[in-house]
């Protein structure tokens, strides 16, 4: 019997009708003839009020308590799903992600899974329940409660899938799957049929946020396929898979655009051991998150580093370079907001060249200034104004073919 | 070194700010020298909205998960009071009911404690921390989590004193103890230093509701002596202990009333055996609940059978009730609202006579008639015209002179 893991999202279970809706599905995915398996998020909303909650008894919540108090919320989602499928008829039973076997380091709020043993799953499974597992939690050795991170829940799933030999593991969301590009910004935008994890990874990091990154990490590292779907309709989503031969023919395969970002270009900065740590990690202290880091190749002893970062972190980031600029003896530092970062990802690049040249005349014959390149082995990415972005995505994304080519591969490959 | 157990209701700890407070009161008394050990109930109104949550998505909710749904709200605010006391400077840890060692038995929303092992308790407690238990809970031997039942947490509270042989055990809410009367009623109304076990149980069945009848039990069964007393302020409150015999001196401990009955009376009824309970188990299977039931003697092979309900059932019971005075060959139905039920409670009275002549007599003299009488080896409820009700609580309070009794008893034993 094929046995399918089923992830639903915060938004998915956000009312007790969606929760109703969502053990309808289970149970039709039941009698279509397969084991179901569902992992559920806390219902939208409630994670963060119960951050709220702990913010308001204490600064810097304990963690280990924290974990406790967040988990609950994926405690009574998995409950009131388990009871919505009983009273449809079905039998279904809740676990604990203790219960569920999923065991953690001790790292709460961001605990690692260090072991899955699912063997009360696959009792359940033979004795016909539908499995209802709470995402986003494990525990330690000690027996204490552990999370693993935002999106935790998309972790649980594939692992789970993983370690269950699971057939399918689909993970269903707001959205209808990774896109081309963002179709809010390229109206012609295209869903992916098949995504490779490693472009996925990138797609992630760079603003297309539709699964946590240490999800698909897992999933590439222990070869899980999933789907990416939406729980609002019945159409199929997006499978990520290992790359195949096939998929490198696919120069391209999507696009994303980071708005609201700054530009800091620390000038002068002497080409020294050390220079860049003392930068990064004044920066780090502060907890604002840096993104695009570029530094130049060294001129007469000195070189240039630049780096991206959102621009409401601007101001801090700012008062807190300053004074390192001084101290490691660099000539100035220069800011500027208002750009947009606009990647583009595919595997195909490792084996076509002439990529970059392509998006950089593309961008040139818009007359769009590029202000900083960085790439990686399947991902160029460049700095521009934020007034040009969504211009700039629309050419590219016509450059490079990308609403033709997805529809010529969905037509060969239809959706299931 | 004292180890104190103290109880929190979902009042006390209703909101961020009122569990700060708890936090401060936990640190104080471990300030005082003694090991602390808390039972927390869920946030006022919490349990309410799951209960809600749950039979949107289910008429009727699946016990199992109901469980786990409402164990959920005291997980939440046991990690909240353990993060406040931590945020105060303090060392505080939760623990789940299994995790605090309490075992019960496999009957859901109901559950009995079969055992408790408090090791990981007493393992805490040595490394000086404040222990946070929630409370309502605990989980079967195959690790499924159970509830106690409403008001559980009492019993937790005094079934964790019990096992941890604390010596004392608090239970905190928004009274400041058990009074002889409702001080609503009767501004006289003194607040007891001391009731027995045996009265709290017939106080608290007869609407003085401070604590879970099954508590009480639980208390009385093993010795436990516990204290009543308000989480809002540092008076002391109520013991709730073994009756003495000091105890029996004092005739009437206090007294309580019942209003918005309604009374029934079958007239006529043959009087043969098993027609009392075709008539209460129709009543029964109605979910209605039944208090006062009297009988008179026979007289000529009929009799009367008299009882109790809430005046808010009585449409519905005369309903059931009017086909079964036919079946069973009574004579007639009659019924009336708008009655009251005052009960008179104390352990003296099993060596005092004449005290249910004197409450009779008082209440002649107040013009007042009694409709029915029911009594106890320490209790007298008679049954009244709803609009006497208070009228007769004060002559009642004052005729066994209650507020003077109690005022000579707080005096005697000062308050701590």
């Amino acid at each position: 019997m094929r046995l399918v893991v089923q992830k639903y999202g915060g938004t998915s279970v956000g009312t007790p009708k969606r929760i109703v809706k969502v053990a309808r599905r289970l149970l039709e995915t039941q009698r279509e003839g397969c084991q179901v398996v569902a992992v559920i998020s806390a219902m939208a909303g409630v994670t963060d009020n119960l951050l709220k909650l702990a913010h308001e008894v204490s600064p810097h919540p304990t963690k280990r308590e924290l974990d406790i108090l967040l988990s609950t919320g994926e405690h009574a989602a998995t409950a009131l799903t388990a009871m919505a499928v009983n009273a449809l008829g079905g039998r279904a039973i809740s676990l604990t992600g203790a219960q569920a076997g999923i065991l953690t380091d001790r790292n709460h709020a961001t605990a690692r899974i260090a072991n899955i043993s699912p063997k009360q799953i696959h009792g359940m499974l033979s004795d016909d329940y539908i499995v209802i597992v709470a995402g986003f939690q494990g525990q330690t050795p000690e027996g204490d409660t552990t999370t693993l991170g935002r999106g935790g829940s998309d972790l649980t799933a594939i692992a789970l899938a993983g370690a269950l030999n699971a057939d399918a593991c689909q993970i269903f969301s707001d959205v209808d799957g990774v896109f081309t590009c963002d179709p809010r910004i390229v109206k012609e935008a295209k869903k992916l049929h098949e995504i490779a994890y490693e472009e996925l990874l990138e797609m992630a990091g760079s603003g297309a946020k539709v699964i946590q990154s240490r999800a698909v990490e897992f999933a590439k590292k222990f070869g899980v396929e999933f789907e990416v779907r939406s729980s609002f309709t019945k159409s199929g989503g997006t499978i990520a898979k290992e790359e195949s031969a096939g998929m490198e023919d696919v120069v391209i395969r999507g696009m994303s655009l980071d708005r609201h970002q700054a530009k800091l270009t620390i000038a002068g900065v002497p080409d020294k051991p050390g220079i860049a740590g003392r930068i990064f990690s004044n920066v780090a202290a502060a907890h604002i998150v840096v993104d695009m880091i570029v530094q130049n190749a060294s001129i007469s002893g000195t070189t240039d580093v630049s780096f991206t970062i959102h621009e409401d972190e601007l101001e801090n980031a700012r008062k807190i370079l300053m004074p390192v600029v001084g101290e490691i003896g660099a000539k100035r530092l220069n800011t500027s907001s208002g750009v947009a970062k606009l990647s583009v990802v595919g595997i195909g690049m490792r084996s076509h060249s002439g990529v970059a040249a392509r998006m950089f005349e593309c961008l040139g014959r818009g007359e769009i200034n590029i202000q900083l390149v960085s790439t990686s082995e399947i991902k160029i990415a460049v700095v521009i104004d934020e007034k040009d972005a969504e211009r700039a995505a629309r050419l590219i994304h016509s450059e490079f073919g990308l609403a033709r080519l997805m529809s010529a591969a969905a037509a060969a490959q239809p959706l299931t």
